[in-house]
């Protein structure tokens, strides 16, 4: 790929469409702007924009195509797999200022919004009104922006299915600066090819999202959450199937063990009672009667107990900020990032009744390459959060140990009819490993869409597909 | 486009893969072959192979792409918009007999079937086991690769959205004779761009559903229905999105008005208590606990009698077959089609909060263009079911008169936010609307991903796009 290398003469057209304020160029960008959270890749775009409205947008993306200079989208930088990293240069889009709430639908139930509106706004939008937006990723200060892109997953997955499902239209902007919108507020839609749905997951590759539709529901009136301990971790395991189809649909099936509680402890002095069993179920479950609610936790716990061999269940208490077992789950990535000097992460999802042999498998290859490997996960939906760390190890080794380790991982996750990334994405960390699953013919799909999309190839170029 | 024309030598190869018994050619092909259920489009294709398994499949399509020969696939039929239609001839694929059950698997929670898998044989094989496949199409002879094939809907989809939330994974035979594998078990992926998500919904232009896997959850314990009639349509249609938004999520609010009902009676025999309110809405809630419904029920009913201005709600007894009102609701389709020499439809989706603007122009439109127009809806999800019946109009009058109602009906709806299809597609019949709705430039990406998938354009040529 040959790009044109960026000048002055470029900054100054840039500068007259987004204004001299929203500009920083070559040695004035600022360094947070060169990685994602995880910061694994790295590399400085040449200019970064703050754009305001899809109208800039639109007049960038005519001059970058017409130019031929690479662009990348950045919404709140949270990715874990440099999908936001401007690897080959050129501009970046920062999408932060476009923050606008446009319209709470009351009668549609929808929320329409602009890309870099924050996961935790939208709850704040939504839920005085009595109104629901159920996709519950960790990360609170993503961009909805971004979670379209990776569809991201989340705790309610479970129940309330992933980002895909909760959106109903998006207005995007092409490579070539066409505005285009794919649905409308309506809930059905078999009207033509589903360009919405190839938006979301495609990572800021194919279009740019610049405001989106989502869908709501009522609030549930009333959730709970219990705490189930386990003396051994393939109770545990195996007990999260059997939970979801024997009784209601949890909203949330999280599997962690002991070591997580610690890392906690240890990294952020947070901590939980009843720390101390090998493994645990944190499950919650909703309802809009609160008598139902609690004959379900009645139920479940008296399930958990008799059948699947749990040794204790402690509902939890929604008014207890201090020990909130949620709180404690919220900080597990965290508190993990603080335990080493460096990590990189393995997004993997699995079928459920595949995970106790995987995860048994992920501490043999941690003792075999003597990396500590911590993890946790939303075992309702399958998908496994595992965390290869540093520590101590040599830089060179560990370039080879984590190339190594991903490769066993992701191997063994293939063989047990698993894909490469729940909701993180692919980016540009992942992108052999989704080759050596899907293979050369999904791939050469993959391209022909991003080509009819992005024919210079200059959106997010080197993600996903290269 | 220029197809060959099928010789002799042609049936010979085609034989030689399906076997003598399961292929009809040239003037032997049964007329039935030649159009779908409503019979607006009519070609006889010129063989018809009545295939096993997704080997022939590829076999068939291999030879079919090297001696460029038109393919459109056939599931049940039922189509309503010439989808299946082999309008430029050549061979079609018969999928009745590719209706094995492959897996039922209680442990992630899905469904593995043939593409010639009827709807109700679905339900057949899992609610015995407790287990709930949600999409609620009326038809329920569709197989379920037509179901997919449309993103089909259904009544339930205001609770459990479309048949796209139901498939975790799809196998398909690509044009050049490929298979491929789209998805997993999985509850999320965000693994490369949504390919199983573009083959949902395109109607079978881009690639073959040979299997699929859908989702299943635990199957709600209790479920109850109300019929609400109100002596006036505004009431009815304006209770429908403050029900939803105001109390529980039904699973569905159907609508009619006492036109629908009478048609039922004259020409079915079949009629329901308290038919002669001028419009009903038809709920249905679900729980897992029976006292909550009780409740969920006796409030909705407080609801709509004192706020909604509703003037009786009937709790719909389930065990009375002959009285039940989804027996009757599940007739309107054939009555209306009885009670007509020859009809064509509208299957329109809306955002809700325009629906009775809409419906009052459609019956402006019936009174102007002297058109007897039906109609009855999913109200909850904003998607019309609207018929004009020929009755006894003159064949070119009525050619004109359909032509021009549409083109009213489709402009309005698109002025108020609404799209051409909401679950029956696209197909041959619709083109037009959709290419004045979404624009030049989303039916050229349309057309590129067509290009992409089926560059020699064999695949149900002349459908979606063309």
């Amino acid at each position: 790929m040959n790009y044109k290398k960026m000048y002055q003469e470029d900054v100054k057209v840039l500068t007259s469409i987004v204004g001299e304020d929203f500009i920083e160029a070559f040695e004035d960008v600022n360094e947070m702007y060169s990685m994602d959270k995880l910061g694994t890749v790295k590399n400085m775009p040449e200019a970064v924009l703050h754009v305001e409205n899809k109208f800039q947008i639109q007049q960038i993306m005519k001059y970058a195509y017409q130019e031929n200079i690479p662009v990348t989208v950045r919404g709140a930088g949270t990715s874990l797999v440099g999908g936001s990293v401007a690897v080959m240069g050129g501009i970046m889009l920062d999408m932060s200022r476009m923050n606008k709430i446009k319209e709470l639908d009351q009668i549609n139930l929808t929320l329409t919004v602009e890309p870099g509106v924050k996961l935790f706004e939208i709850y704040q939008a939504v839920e005085p009104e009595g109104l629901f937006y159920a996709p519950d990723p960790g990360e609170k200060n993503a961009s909805i922006g971004g979670n379209i892109s990776t569809n991201a997953g989340g705790m309610r997955a479970i129940k309330y299915g992933t980002t895909r499902e909760w959106v109903r239209a998006l207005e995007v902007v092409t490579p070539k600066g066409e505005l285009l919108k794919f649905g409308s507020k309506v809930v059905k839609n078999s009207t033509g090819y589903g360009l919405k749905d190839l938006i979301i997951g495609s990572e800021g590759t194919l279009a740019i999202i610049v405001e989106a539709t989502l869908k709501l529901i009522p609030k549930p009136r009333f959730t709970k959450s219990m705490l189930v301990c386990f003396d051994n971790r393939e109770k545990a395991i195996n007990a999260a199937p059997r939970l979801i189809k024997d009784y209601v649909l949890p909203t949330a099936v999280e599997y962690f063990e002991k070591q997580a509680l610690d890392y906690n402890e240890a990294f952020l002095g947070t901590s939980v009672d009843g720390g101390n069993y090998q493994a645990y179920l944190l499950l919650s479950y909703d309802n809009n009667d609160d008598v139902a609610l609690d004959k379900d936790i009645a139920n479940v716990s008296k399930l958990v107990l008799e059948n699947y061999g749990a040794s204790e269940v402690m509902v939890v208490d929604p008014t207890s900020k201090r020990s909130n077992i949620w709180n404690v789950r919220g900080g597990f990535l965290t508190a993990i990032n603080a335990s080493t000097s460096f990590m990189d992460e393995c997004d993997v999802v699995l079928p459920r009744a595949r995970i106790s042999e995987f995860l048994a498998y992920v501490r043999e290859v941690s003792s075999e390459l003597s990396i500590r490997i911590p993890y946790f996960g939303h075992i309702g939906d399958g998908n496994l959060h595992i965390y290869l760390c540093k520590d101590d190890i040599p830089n060179e080794k560990w370039d080879r140990l984590v190339e190594e380790g991903f490769d066993k991982l992701y191997k063994k996750a293939f063989e047990f009819g698993g894909l490469v990334s729940g909701e993180h994405g692919i980016g540009i960390a992942k992108r052999a490993y989704m080759k050596q699953l899907l293979g050369e013919e999904q791939l050469e799909l993959m391209r022909g869409i991003k080509s009819v999309f992005d024919p210079k190839n200059i959106l997010n170029p080197m993600k996903v597909i290269s």
